[in-house]
């Protein structure tokens, strides 16, 4: 299945999308796709609708974060050797674990806003990974029996605040709108293997980033079993698992930054395409 | 005002703390103690209640974390100038902001658990900030008036994961039961100016930290306006602020870490105590 959540943002009601590539409205059978509508008994109770009976929803509709009330928005650093390279940093010995705020998740393809004073906002395109079980130190063999399913994530960051003004890396990736996810919650079971995935960032129309998930140095069941022994995952989590080669950081000669006016289009096999129009920072209410 | 919520794990009711000590129950005021429970609006419609008419809770039941739905706990490393020197560390130029996960919330007095592996964990009194009002950009003289009140946290750390495992700080903050926060959260005007508060930590029954909120690096309307620069601060957010000299890692001649059996006491003056039995770590469910 690929679940979703439509509507303004604040307001989004629970969908998903059909074989013909149309909203369907599940308001009907659950208030929203909350931590509770993840477990594996609701995904099965939600894979066993006739899809021809939900109403269409017509129109194009803005696409919300395909999960409601996020708990953790957790990401894994440097997981793609040449990311590692093109960065100047060491392939690292461990999964690398930072935060990203929930206040800076948006929908696929809202704006991203520029912080007031952002100089260095970049971009990386990857692969998320939905937690549907409340997650404890699990064991590898095991850990993918936890996750719901994936979705595709920009995990936008600030190089400034993230490596420049001391501390920790969550400076720079918690602004508001640095975590567009989406447009899909795509189920385990329609996703197969994570660790085949084709992934891209399109940065104006240019190409920037490709890549493909089996280059990951620490794959999802490694990731999941990794950070459930150092917080217990809850249903609803989302784990961002690191982004493959060509951020703007790493670009030769110059690093390129993104500037209000871009336009970032990105891709992963299976996930769906988000598309965020980059905008100078605006005072958002609610 | 002094808020809290009482009862089992997972069913905590809304409370407040009478003059005489006694818990009132406010169940018939408001469902919980949630981020909409926090604006000046909200609390000012909880202090016109007459306390006297508030049922008391009769015995001693236990304390949950005193603020509901909790969305980020952010918290502020190296804030006191002697904590820097005994962790060999210099004074940072700016807040070192780092997070803890939200499923490491425990109650004031709920047992500390450590993790499976932990050879390193280590406690750190602080004065926790909780956020009443959206702020985004606030200016430092402006920001006490995004704050709901003030609480005490025990900000526990596994420094092994925190230090020595790479990445980021937040691997050895945020493990389940790392952070006990209460007994009350204490509102603004009832603790005046949170830079003049006396703070203490034993372990059992030694006195292993001393300090006061005025020896912060940065104060608590730095912290808030700092902070807000990077994301934005949500209702019930909390902010935990850094914790004076005296913790485990930094005992001469030799570190002294926590182990099952141990019994760690703190508190903040104007904002009562914790007591938590230090244990093995154990599956929870829920």
């Amino acid at each position: 299945m690929k679940l979703l959540r439509y509507g303004p943002a604040g307001q989004e009601k629970p969908g998903l999308l059909d074989a013909e590539g149309r909203i369907r409205d599940l308001s009907g059978h659950l208030p929203d796709l909350g931590p509770e509508a993840l477990s594996p008994e609701a995904l099965a109770r939600l894979a066993a609708i006739d899809t021809g009976s939900l109403p269409v929803v017509d129109g194009e509709p803005r696409l919300g974060t395909p999960v409601a009330n996020v708990g953790k928005f957790i990401a894994i650093g440097l997981n793609f050797a040449d990311h590692a390279a093109e960065s100047n940093l060491p392939v690292p010995k461990e999964p690398i674990v930072f935060t990203k705020a929930i206040s800076s998740l948006s929908g696929p393809n809202d704006a991203v806003m520029l912080p007031k004073d952002s100089v260095k906002s970049d971009w990386e395109v990857e692969l998320g990974i939905v937690i549907g079980r409340r997650a404890s130190y699990v064991e590898e063999s095991q850990a993918l029996d936890y996750v719901a399913g994936y979705c595709l994530v920009n995990d936008v960051s600030e190089r400034e605040y993230q490596i420049e003004r001391g501390g920790t890396w969550d400076k720079g990736k918690g602004c508001d709108t640095f975590g567009p996810v989406g447009p899909w919650l795509v189920t385990s079971d329609e996703v197969g293997d994570p660790q085949s995935l084709d992934m891209w960032l399109d940065l104006n129309g240019r190409r920037m980033q490709t890549g493909n998930t089996r280059t990951m140095i620490f794959t999802c069941a490694q990731i999941v079993a990794y950070v459930s022994r150092f917080m217990t995952l809850m249903p609803g989590d989302i784990i961002t698992t690191g982004t493959p080669p060509g951020v703007g950081m790493g670009m030769k000669p110059e690093p390129v930054f993104l500037k209000a006016g871009d336009v970032m289009t990105l891709g992963i096999e299976k996930l769906g395409e988000q598309r965020q129009d980059v905008t100078a920072w605006q005072r958002r209410e609610g």
